[in-house]
């Protein structure tokens, strides 16, 4: 139901994947049941133990909801860049709140959402993350293609502010 | 002279670099002077101590000269990853030599090209390389748009096999 979208949002971003890497998608809501509101697309190219790249595709005003990669005592947590390909998303870290957001959270799950400083994205712009950022994210009307740069990604680790989110729930 | 038929390269990748991130382009002819031959044109989207992502950008038959980016004592070598976005490249490494290469190494330092072991990446296939892998590419007859993810790049601690190679001379 959903593919076309995608697939259309992809080509208009200009990165190219293959019929086999589309057929891969993984493509998750979170456990919430709202996809089209609550939900991310995912190519990963790379997950090392050291490195990792990903396309992320959202639909438009789809939510990426609040989550950080912490730390352990073993293993620093990720280092994240992202970079707005296709679109534009609003992210949200910690800070001063930002008066007059251009985005809301979703309404499912409003009360876990916690940071609220707001950085916009439009194509050729990017923000890196430090780990243990608090952060969430959420396209704009025309939906939004966002390439990841990152350290080890391991969504086992990741914390969910909502602690109703499953992140291996798959569409 | 060459900055045009480079942004045509970009524009045909899909890939989108700001008109500043255009003026800011590191174009290096390791110090051969004969850049169409031998150089590379390379946009850094970040890179920090964990994580590093570029854009390489070739011209038609240029080359990137054989390197490897070794290990020491208190830090593993640079692990990367070649995704093909646009054009064709042939990257050259370690192991039973291909009988017939689509490409062979450029005239000027040509016996300081040692392995020639050919993996063609046209757009949309990628390779992972290990640290001190020993390597080199050259795009085919379109030229080729290039994304490294990586860890870390200190180019300071390259190993060029070639060496009168300056990677630090820019045009």
């Amino acid at each position: 139901m959903y593919l076309d979208k995608i697939k259309q949002l992809i080509t208009q971003s200009g990165i190219f994947l293959t019929d086999q890497e589309i057929k891969n998608l993984e493509i998750t809501d979170f456990g919430l049941g709202e996809f089209s509101k609550i939900g991310l697309t995912i190519h990963t190219y790379l997950n090392t133990n050291r490195c990792c790249a990903k396309e992320l595709i959202m639909l438009p005003h789809q939510t990426c909801p609040e989550h950080a990669h912490p730390s352990s005592l073993t293993k620093l947590g990720k280092e994240e860049t992202f970079r707005c390909r296709y679109g534009k998303i609003s992210i949200f870290i910690q800070g001063t709140d930002t008066p007059k957001s251009s985005v809301s959270p979703p309404n499912n799950g409003e009360r876990y959402y916690t940071v609220f400083h707001e950085v916009v994205l439009k194509r050729g712009e990017q923000l890196t993350l430090q780990p243990d950022t608090k952060h969430w994210f959420q396209a704009h009307g025309s939906g939004a293609v966002v390439s990841e740069f990152s350290t080890n990604s391991d969504d086992l680790t990741d914390v969910f502010t909502d602690i109703r989110i499953n992140r291996f729930s798959f569409l």
